[in-house]
């Protein structure tokens, strides 16, 4: 039996439970603490830039949803992908801690084009009062469909957003799977590209309640500490998140997770690319593969006893196998002789 | 220096931190965790009822935001006391979440009586649409002023609640510490008193991230697992939540540490009602004292390191001192000779 | 110059002023005047119960974001048409009045049928708490494309709605076009047919603000009068509202309006179903139409001054005829003498 | 039977009833007709501001929570009267409408100082995150109790929003009634005094839906198209709200009609100020009397048939009178004789 289900279903890291040990005494709540403190220029050195502010919050989607809050209210919108995760998985967190309205754009693609970007704004504007404002985009690196956008990419996007005055969010709920991948800096992928706002993930790379707003942009400092609390992330004993980023960081722990589990989805989407009767229908670029083969093979991985979704959004016939920090190239070998199975079987 | 601010100063209790470390295996996700499910047996075992549903959260501010949404909702209210928690410290995040609007009572004491409350709902009754629709009252035990409602007078509350058709939450930040002054059973001091929802705070008494919404009442059990998404309190591995909860029931650590700090509270207190420049100014039933003093005095034992917080709300010349799980004998003796210094100098 | 651009840049109906002046006295406020009891009373006769209520609101987006309001609340969803008015027309006033989002049904054309609204509701149950949870249905009737649904497709649609215990909602904006165009009873398009709740649109047919929102459903009329008031729709001088009711449906004036509209919008379409260069998109059952045809020609009509706006949400090329109660066969045949010169020019 | 209820409970003003009927063309839709521009440059003359920009809205409330929605949102909170209408007798909408907080003060008294104002606002602060984020006052011209701030109060209160950097609104549901009270221009009472948005309300002075949102400030120009949307508040045929403003203004309706409402009122306070028993309670600057008798005498008046509150919320025995635009010396004198009665028999 083998999780490839979700990345958040592996247990925590034991550096980063060690971690939380080792605050033993009094210290102020509400953040004044010093592992916060701590953590506070642990994220600036990553970032490269004293300019950020980060606010560690409990999860992915709550992350977004402060982010959004910060750029955007009621009678404006935050523009995303169709099947981005603000959009799709979050119950309606997004609008509620923002007021605002998803705007999609829906291109039965990963990812979305400065040029479809910049359509969907002109749309929007176009019509006045009666559609949103536009206020924010949001792009999330890696995609749903485990793609990656290139630094090029997110330029370009990001030039529409500012050309039209609005925040760039990014949902880097697999930040760091993305930043191997394009092995670039964490400033290079996001405040040098332009983006305002990121929410930085660790949960799924190890972490316990690993999450944080980062904050580039210096006017969006003054309403996120009251927003932070105004939504329900912020923890009064917040040092026992901080210190999750401190082992977090310490050791690159973040960097050797995601390129362990990138490399686990590798090892697999090299097998399975090699096979006639599963398709790998989006480019493996970081720790998720998304096939299309027949409910019956499907059904058949299932009975083995592996753990993994269908991914019926996007098509018929389509799963995701996600790999993540603590997968073993053994259980990838576990997993493909019962995909040989199946397809030569 | 002895900390006095607050109970939410102290560090996570070992046995806590220690629970973390025992789940090293997948897990599904969004609670179907084996944790989560053992959590829920001893909620239920704890509360004497097999009809209550938990939800860890991870602020006790969340809790009472969340169990509120569940009971009100736009162009509705929830009646609590003027200094309650939902009305003064959580920046909005009640009206957030539920969308309600506080109805409040102001009486300047600690408490609001069965006859209050009455009046006050007959009140809202009688403005019509021009008042939001009462539809929940909010009881905090402990008050926020360290005292405790009896029995007598929940019961006296909730049967006035019943009457009105209003549900009946309980912000229970400080639970076990009432819950052991009373020395009655969790379920005599909520359902069995009339209570529909619960906050359940472990935070302030040893926890990290400890916080629970307790459901009794079933008709709200449809729509909260999808509010507990909404307002960003569903953790994905939630196991880390509910393994705390474990280690907070396992040989009664809970109730011992509301007893401790309970304990060193009267001990404290004891000596401060023997002077004759402090007023201890409401009854000290759990670990929160409040007393009057001159702010020179006050002023005196910042000075000397001590940390606590002025109370203005409540008067002029207002001071809290709380006390905690890990207060110390010696650190009250140690607070108490700059206090006699400061009495009799 | 002939306006088609909609049908709410019609003055109001005669009538409907001089009722505005039959009011001469002192009355009570917020509804509780003799003008609005009589027009309740002539609500239940027009739709053949008296176990409505009628809610007067001062415009169409208000009335649907009002009876939603009604239907669901924050963490939960409405289905709707991915075109419809309350997902693309009105800035967000529906979720901010419910704290709902829409899930939208997309598929290309003007109305949904039963089995995609099937597999939209299974989609969004199957999701879990990651999405809102769907509670209330909306239709427009006429659809946003001018076209109307049968009574067979509206109890299809609400037999599913109610099989997932789903409201049903009807947006009326121009619920009198597909009234006459049906040829049935107002009862029969909606309580008999198994809408919950309706936005009936006079505004478009000739009134000032005539829109109201009519409740069926018993069991939403608790939360109605407060909802009224909480999202600004109550008027204090309610009969003046009423009043225009009082003219609407006396000597059957909504229904003589309508069919007017109508018979305005067949005359044009008439014609242009004859030319080669304008292609009628949807079949035109009510008093919009929608054509396809090349810019050269929509900016050629435009510099004659004739009114309508292009439906760029539907495709390139697509421009929208509205016609209303004071169009008149002499502006149709202006209209068209432009056209002739275009299409054969 | 005299009705001194409400001045919502008066007929509207023939000359505004006229105003309706004189627009019978095609217009654009959405505040684009000639006669919201007629009125954008009557408001611009009335306020001797070309800076200004003018709303047309349904309601009071309407024109406050719009009002307090563009200057506040959630995580934020305006600073208000314990009693404003704006805490009191809006059921919530101000809260959906922007997502604050109503912070207020009590003072047990018809208005606040400038250094209450202070005190509340540095409270706030203080409080921090866990406390709303002041961001904008609003003030009642004239009161919930029928008084005037001088023009000298309204200064010192402006004086310190500006040094906190608070935004400064007026609800001004009364606000001709105000104005000719202190015999001051509109700009005098306005902008010139540091107030950035006002609700003019007219409803209660002769108007039907005669309500505007008035911008000074230009910063708020941006997102008040778009808030004026997503309320609720815009009229697809604007005209009629627009035109209702022009009766208003012309030939000084405005100012006659509050001229006689209070001038009624102070023909009423006058002989009422020589009985016994019944006490004047507030200054009376306006239409307002508030009174202080026995519930016996009050059961007798309501016994004659005369309409009027009690107004409990400010202490028991207390009754308001309201006169209005259409009360006459003769409905004042009818009254009296009952009150004669009262007091003498």
């Amino acid at each position: 039996m083998v999780y490839l289900a979700s990345d958040n279903t592996s247990p925590v890291h034991p550096n980063i439970l060690k971690a939380l040990t080792t605050s033993t005494d009094h210290q102020k709540s509400y953040g004044y603490d010093d592992a916060s403190a701590a953590a506070q220029a642990l994220f600036a050195r990553i970032f490269e830039t004293d300019r950020l502010t980060f606010y560690p919050v409990f999860t992915g989607s709550a992350a977004n949803s402060l982010a959004l809050a910060a750029l955007c209210r009621g009678s404006e919108g935050f523009v995303c992908h169709e099947l981005s995760h603000v959009n799709q998985d979050e119950c309606g967190m997004p609008e509620l801690f923002s007021g605002a309205k998803a705007i999609t754009i829906v291109n039965g693609r990963d990812k979305f084009t400065a040029d479809e970007l910049e359509q969907r704004i002109v749309y929007a504007i176009n019509r006045g009062i009666h559609h949103v404002r536009p206020r924010a985009i949001s792009i999330t690196q890696c995609t749903e469909l485990g793609t990656v956008y290139s630094l090029e990419e997110i330029h370009a996007i990001t030039r529409i957003a500012k050309h039209y005055q609005l925040y760039v969010h990014m949902d880097g709920a697999r930040f760091t799977n993305a930043l191997v991948h394009l092995g670039c800096s964490a400033a290079a992928m996001t405040h040098l590209a332009g983006v305002d706002i990121l929410s930085f993930g660790g949960t799924k790379n190890g972490g316990m309640f690993t999450e944080a707003v980062v904050v580039f942009e210096p006017t969006l400092q003054q309403s996120l500490p009251y927003l932070h609390k105004h939504v329900g992330q912020l923890a009064s004993k917040q040092r026992y998140l901080s210190l999750q980023w401190h082992a977090f960081f310490a050791e690159d722990l973040w960097l050797h997770n995601a390129r362990h589990a990138n490399a686990m989805a590798r090892l697999l989407a090299e097998t399975l690319a090699t096979l006639e009767h599963i398709d790998i229908i989006y480019p493996v670029q970081a720790n998720e593969i998304f096939v299309r083969m027949s409910r019956e093979r499907a059904d058949y991985l299932h009975g083995c006893g592996h753990i993994f979704y269908d991914w019926g959004i996007v098509g018929a016939d389509v799963y995701r196998f996600v790999t993540n920090y603590c997968t073993t190239a053994e259980e990838i070998q576990l997993f493909l002789k019962d995909v040989y199975n199946l397809s030569f079987g």
